[in-house]
């Protein structure tokens, strides 16, 4: 395997695969908890490659996502998503040593898509866990809590 | 593996692995080839998931995107991509047969990414063959040709 190139350093706590559970919740939805893998891999080019899934409580799945993550300077790092649910996410992030924050700049919405209007994204590693929250502004909310978990490096 | 559910049956077509040769063209850069390979997969969700890597002549890694397709009615499909120059794609299409005909609706662009406006994208499937074209609003130029290809389907 390639090793990381030096450009991926700000962003290379990310680097791996993480499973664990989590919990949502949101004005229109009832609370719900989920189990979820995410993983951030490079290909040798400075960005890393994003895929996520999530299945509820009785082993269906919930949502999925992809997308890349681009570093831009030893502080900053950009983020764009794609989810099936017909919405696009571009972020603009700031990295502070095992953290990175999140928000977006744009969202693209199908035109049959839910009205999503912003997001917040913020993930942060410690050891081997990784803990991520999101807040959403959608479906004339304010932007507020919508999930957060706790993920642990698949080894 | 679940089989596809009948919410895809409009797309079903574009189901697989394929791989080939194509070549690039735009008024600001040089000519090239290029080898490929996509993939449409499906998770027994109503959209497909698309994967897609290219490599120039030497073998060095080019391109890649993903994102999923979302079929919508028997004749209309809508189509959502990330791509790791930070741009994002969310088009809608029209299904004529084993062909779709996508056209963007909105690009994303993060804050350091190329100066994208517009793509359109026709994808075609006869036989074991998939064909595309790929045409490109962008850095000041009007839409036009960029991208095709003529992939095969990997048994």
């Amino acid at each position: 395997m390639t090793p990381p190139l030096p450009a991926l350093e700000p962003v290379a706590f990310l680097l791996g695969t993480w499973r664990g559970g989590g919990r949502g919740d949101y004005p229109t939805i009832d609370p719900f908890d989920y189990t979820e893998e995410i993983s951030f891999t490079h290909v040798g080019k400075p960005f890393l490659v994003y895929h996520q899934r999530t299945w509820g409580a009785g082993g269906d799945p919930l949502h999925t996502e992809m997308g890349y993550v681009r570093p831009v300077s030893p502080e900053r790092a950009e983020l764009v998503i794609a989810q099936p649910t017909g919405i696009t996410e571009i972020h603009e992030g700031v990295v502070d040593g095992d953290t990175v924050r999140f928000t977006t700049v744009g969202v693209g919405r199908a035109p049959t898509a839910k009205d999503v209007r912003a997001v917040a994204r913020t993930l942060s590693v410690s050891d081997d866990t990784l803990n991520y929250r999101l807040d959403m502004e959608a479906v004339g909310q304010g932007l507020q809590f919508h999930l957060e978990a706790t993920l642990t490096r698949v080894p």
